[in-house]
């Protein structure tokens, strides 16, 4: 009997990695620290050791020994991952003015936006550092192109937010940038510095970025279908905040002139009512919005376990499928 | 007759590199694009077409070309210096809250902190594409420690300043993270990419270290005994933000106890009333605190007009010394 048949994926990559995953908390420690200045320490420990699931980490680990990796590089990426995923929490949470992140205060707001802004740097630098160090300039060039995704991608949610034009295409292009974008890089660069065949490469490539999509549009989703206790913030939070997400795209493109005209007012004029949030949400059921981002959302999971076809059979190759389908799950 | 001999160093140093410049330009215009997000280079124009003097990118290209190189990779770590100083500038300028850069409103006020924050992040990503082009783990790595260097300079001044316990060791540290360590970086990266030997690209850091330093003890120096029209700023602003700068140090360090008590009604607590800078001033002269910074100052700047001597005979040399001189000739 598979010891590890019962738990979560997640909850199964982190039994299978123990080992390594112990060797990246231990590297992740070390290298945050600063001799000059104690605040960055401060700041990333309350964020690093707020217990987040390391995904990403884990992703990295499982694509390199997956590929039959025997060496220590990959701790190395693992840790470069979660400083990058750091770095930008802390950016975030500025930009999006948060007061909340993993269900206790944010940096900006126990410190400062300065501080978070600062911090952020220097975790971006000390990732930078990290990955240098393997000396492979395939990884470089992956993690350069990743960290510029990720933040074109965060500008262009500034912009794309509020306003109705924005289509399929540039929502998935903002989710590849907010999500997608680390998770394919992780994936990526483990198979790269296990020395894998361009079809693994590119199959691992090919699972991240799906898996990273299905797991935003399921995000996305359990914003206006979820319950409270299973998304851990309030159901509706994205349409207060006048997000358009893929349930709002899908609903405006099929909208009358009478809904349309109820977006334009509670999305771009941000003017909300009682019973408003209600509205939205059967608009966006009787639409079909919710259940064609639904069909999205497994969609990508399909496409991210077919990925790992090409891939070699191995433990860690059923637990990343049953992640693919445990991403979405929360969607039934 | 040199043609260059009336002009000012770095005026010399631009009409020499003219053609490199040229394609730094380039390089930067088309590097600062983004295919989907147009506020990206809405928000870099403004602050790279804003006229700065361009003086790290040319420190590279000057390095590399006083080396004897003839490749093309020295414009691209040019454009990645030049992105990562801009980079620094939109940060520094949500820390700071500043209003102001280089006599235009600053990018901040005129979009938001958000975009600063994000717009930022791009650079600093755009810059990593940039030197993973020129394939040198070397330049990487002198890069990615200056990043370090520069993050942790700025956390540090965060929680020196207002600090009267700060010393001139952790000064130096602070104007290593705010100046020299990109100066040095961009001498030392121009260096290795020529293929220089070892003690040239040592001869280049220190160069760069020193310069840096010199520039911004200058800097402070004349934040209180330069005239507004010279600094483009106004005298005493270091004083009433409460900046423990060299000058205050050196203050500090020979006040007697009826001083300090002034220091630290000042600086620490804030409390100032009309008379203070006055007060202020005085004992800066009184306990030699500004001739010794002064003294500083020059010896740094003769320090980095040595390291040139370990470099091949080259009119960049030349300007190079000239460039050490000028940058505290302000002082006179």
């Amino acid at each position: 009997m598979n010891v590890t048949a019962a738990l979560k994926p997640q909850d199964a990559l982190a039994a299978h990695l123990e080992a390594d995953m112990e060797a990246v908390n231990i590297l992740i420690r070390a290298r945050m620290a600063s001799k000059h200045a104690p605040r960055i320490p401060e700041v990333t420990a309350h964020l690093v050791e707020a217990g987040g699931k390391r995904l990403r980490p884990m992703l990295t680990l499982a694509a390199a020994r997956l590929c039959g990796y025997q060496g220590a590089d990959h701790v190395k990426l693992a840790a470069t991952v979660e400083f990058i995923h750091t770095a930008t929490l802390l950016h975030d949470d500025v930009v999006d003015e948060s007061t909340q992140r993993r269900g206790r205060p944010t940096a900006n707001l126990l410190w400062d936006n300065k501080s978070s802004v600062l911090v952020g740097d220097y975790l971006f630098a000390r990732s930078f550092q990290l990955m240098v160090e393997t000396g492979s300039l395939r990884v470089l060039d992956i993690l350069a192109n990743a960290s510029a995704t990720i933040a074109e991608g965060e500008v262009l949610q500034l912009t794309a937010a509020q306003d109705l034009k924005t289509d399929e295409g540039i929502y998935l292009q903002v989710v590849r940038g907010k999500t997608a974008a680390l998770f394919s890089a992780a994936t990526e660069a483990g198979g790269v510095i296990a020395g894998a065949s361009e079809d693994q490469v590119k199959a691992l490539f090919d699972y991240g970025d799906a898996l990273g999509i299905a797991f935003q549009i399921a995000d996305d989703l359990l914003d206006y279908s979820g319950t409270a206790a299973a998304i851990g913030k309030n159901v509706g939070d994205d349409f207060r905040e006048r997000k358009v997400t893929l349930p709002v795209i899908k609903a405006v493109a099929a909208a009358s002139e009478a809904e349309r005209a109820f977006w334009v007012r509670v999305i771009e004029k941000g003017e909300q009512h009682d019973g408003d949030l209600e509205q939205a949400l059967r608009l966006l059921t009787t639409s079909g919005a919710l259940e064609a981002a639904r069909q999205d959302a497994f969609g990508w999971a399909a496409k991210a376990r077919a990925s790992l076809g090409a891939l070699p059979d191995h433990p860690l190759r059923g637990i990343l499928s049953d992640l693919a389908d445990y991403v979405v799950s929360r969607l039934n």
